[in-house]
């Protein structure tokens, strides 16, 4: 196994197979620049089945030694892959934002949001809590039958497949939560990488496998393959060794992936985050102390990264009162000033327009943002409805991704955390959906359609909850329990001892 | 709403809808006495998708309210069923051996059991780890960025449809497992009960509601339906007011309420506890030291309930050496004078005469137990073969529910517990898999088909996880938060401040 770091200026347009560079042989797709119109070389041609089967074979290989190394070692690990994209940083700041029309200090921001969560996971990982060590002793004289010595640890699931998204080609794609959640729970990880960002995924993926190779890890605990989402990422998620699947990116392709998995003969979990409109509540007091003020700092959330966020602002609803046509006139004024700005890729920009068109036919269009004259230009819609609109039509209730978003003025909210809890994932006070702290307390997600899986998060320290699963040592022999649950806790770890924490 | 507790001696033969004894209007069903051969009184009869309605309807209702409930609160209600129970603790008996035939000592333990994990849920409520509680508190002067305080709590998920199983009509049936840890979770429960069982379930039921009318709880909180699983079944677990869906039973059953849960406009988990044949390994030293007493150990785990257990050991693979025959020779006379014993229901009896039948032309028998002369009796078999023919056939690796078993000759097992690792929930030594210890260690589940979510045990103190969902508070004002994740920690929790533990 040797390293296979290119010269960054010269991308091989290759998969990554079990440490190997493996050229496909299917439809040649580029790159696309979304600000200039121009592709991108070179050229990286699709995998097929075959680039699936080897990638999952060498998956399952690795994961009997993958999953057995050190919460030590994995931590390391996750902290050389940091490194790896930080001494190519420049080289992938540079694609990255050739590939997706994203500001520099979007993408700058991006990489150390990358970096950053892979070290949190290799804090958790030191932090031990993950393993979910539970001791119940034996209780030989209990009546009218013993206990046994019970113990509980958690496993890692298996391979696990990750599916790049589009609108963060770093945080959410080869490196990003997924994968780095995927990676500490001890699960080997086969990225299916996203179209729109080729070059980011090679260069990021290399960062990977020098890692892989560095830490004497088995090769098979990383693989990068291109291809279609109906052929290879379907491949993919049915591959019987493949136990679970990441994934971020549009409702239709989620649930695809969510029906793919739940055929096969063992069914897998699938976390897929998908779509939102985001509401924002504006109360009577925000807006009677500061409602002009509100106005540019919503449309700074809105037209941020061309809209192309899960928690983008889709939906505004508005108290009457004091303040509100205040708001209404700065938000106005400042949509009508946004540039036009390059989207992802001129698919998402068509699905944009077309979003667009049908609130347009729906609601009452306030004001369109600057026009652009490129394939790929988001020109930003501000929409008016209200209440009995939104709620008997379905159209007003869809995600348009993109910067668009629609106020409905109403005459009043009451009670609403209670009812908050019960949709959301993330409720959040006096800011703006956008931005989305990486920590120990976040929950990116909530019920469906947001996620597929509601009790999970993709962002987060709990996100390596995804990819385990408990098992109980009952009288397993002391010389064979795993250390996070043996006798003296030499790992120092907080256990549950009957029931109770104590790092004892 | 008033207490509906009957006399006991008159069961009225009605569903309970939100505190209300309703009469369905469908098929009519007895209760079949198996060691007898008598059908029991009185009847009752089906409800259907309006009692589903109600039901469904009700606990939504109730939802708002019974998830807000202090976690003191929940304690308490779970402690009163416990003791509503035992107050009719002689009555339940007395039904539960007439309507399942299974033996009074075992049904005995089993009141045990099912009260002793309410009062373990009401331990784990009062410890509150359950709330998940975590802090991130903000950085105001972080660079580039502040980061907002952002917090975390799990609440419930909603309504969940509980399906009561024929071989536990109280540990896993009305008052089960399922229903104690989503009850403890802050979710309203509604049941349909196993037929083989209506008025042990109509028992247990009006225990829980009384305790549901003496804590003043919403009278939604808790309903027992009556119906078949093609119709009523289906009805509850595709009622979109339902959140979750606990079940054990059988794996055909199970997979088609998991298509039913996945095929809704909003899918949601289903926890379906179905089959597995429950490998033992017979490993060299065991058998050289006493192989002979492995043998009656053995055939007591088998026969237990007839076999009617999840945990039944179906597979014994056997290393070939001193001790062996033995082994064999004293399993072979305990099978031949196990007595003929009444199983559950005459359908259960009917597939154990068939899976037994398969297994003779598929296996060697070896030897069958006494033949019994009733339509339900268990004649207990003992088969062996090969470890190339357990391999190749099906048939072979088939869970046959009831005292059978298959035991396979071999040369070696190697390196077996990394391996059971990966397909197992549960790995014990020096004993027999009947007899699941309800503790906070325990795992009772596993892999599929196992379970349809191996993330998950439907036995134990993290049962309750099921049932719940994280949700992040960003910025919310002091006066908002919830009391488990407020400053100053008023409830004395266990929580996680900027990932780390503390009860400060």
């Amino acid at each position: 196994m040797t390293a296979t770091m290119p010269d960054t200026s010269r991308l091989t347009g290759r998969m990554l197979i079990a440490g190997s560079p493996v050229r496909g042989s299917g439809t040649l797709i580029r790159a696309f620049n979304p600000s200039t119109g121009q592709e991108l070389e070179p050229a990286y041609p699709y995998g097929d089945q075959s680039h699936v089967d080897a990638a999952c074979s060498a998956a399952a290989e690795a994961f009997a030694v993958y999953r057995s190394t050190t919460s030590e070692q994995r931590g390391e690990f996750l902290e050389a892959i940091a490194a790896n994209i930080e001494a190519i940083r420049d080289d992938i700041i540079a694609r990255a934002v050739a590939e997706s029309g994203l500001p520099e200090a979007r993408i700058t921001g991006e990489v150390g949001r990358t970096t950053g969560q892979l070290r949190l996971f290799a804090e958790v990982l030191r932090e031990g809590s993950w393993n979910g060590a539970r001791i119940d002793p034996a209780v030989r004289d209990r009546k009218p039958s013993p206990r046994a010595d019970i113990r509980q640890r958690f496993i890692a699931l298996g391979p696990v497949a990750v599916f790049g998204a589009s609108n963060f080609p770093l945080a959410f794609s080869v490196a990003g939560g997924d994968t780095a959640s995927a990676l500490a729970a001890g699960c080997p990880v086969v990225v299916k990488a996203h179209d729109a960002h080729p070059g980011t995924s090679e260069l990021v993926g290399c960062a990977i496998n020098d890692a892989v190779a560095g830490a004497d890890l088995p090769a098979g605990t990383f693989s990068l393959l291109f291809g279609s989402g109906p052929d290879l990422g379907i491949a993919l998620v049915t591959d019987p060794r493949v136990k679970a699947v990441g994934f971020t990116g549009s409702r239709s392709a989620g649930t695809t992936l969510v029906a793919a998995a739940a055929s096969r003969p063992e069914p897998i979990p699938v976390y897929a985050e998908m779509s939102s409109i985001n509401p924002v509540f504006l109360l009577g007091g925000a807006l009677a102390t500061r409602g002009a003020d509100l106005g540019p700092a919503f449309v700074a959330s809105l037209t941020m990264g061309s809209g192309q966020f899960c928690t983008n602002p889709g939906l505004v609803i508005a108290v009457d009162g004091p303040g509100l046509d205040a708001f209404l006139t700065a938000a106005r004024d400042a949509v009508a000033q946004a540039p036009a700005t390059p989207m992802l890729t001129p698919g998402i920009a068509e699905n944009y327009a077309a979003g667009v068109n049908t609130l347009s036919s729906e609601a009452d269009l306030i004001v369109r943002g600057e026009a652009g004259d490129s394939q790929t230009a988001c020109r930003a819609a501000l929409f008016a409805t209200d209440a009995k609109s939104l709620l008997s039509l379905q159209s007003l209730q869809t995600e348009v991704f993109g910067s668009s978003s629609l106020i409905v003025r109403c005459d009043d909210v009451r009670r609403l955390l209670p009812l908050l809890e019960l949709k959301a994932g993330r409720i959040l006070f006096d800011g703006w959906p956008t931005g989305v702290e990486v920590c120990h307390a976040m929950v990116h997600g909530g019920p469906y359609p947001a996620t597929s899986d509601s009790r999970s998060t993709s962002v987060g320290s709990r996100a390596i909850e995804r990819f385990l699963r408990p098992v109980c040592y009952q009288n397993v022999p002391k010389t064979l329990l795993p250390s996070v649950i043996a006798d003296d806790n030499p790992d120092h770890l907080w256990r549950r001892i009957d029931g109770r924490l104590t790092q004892d």
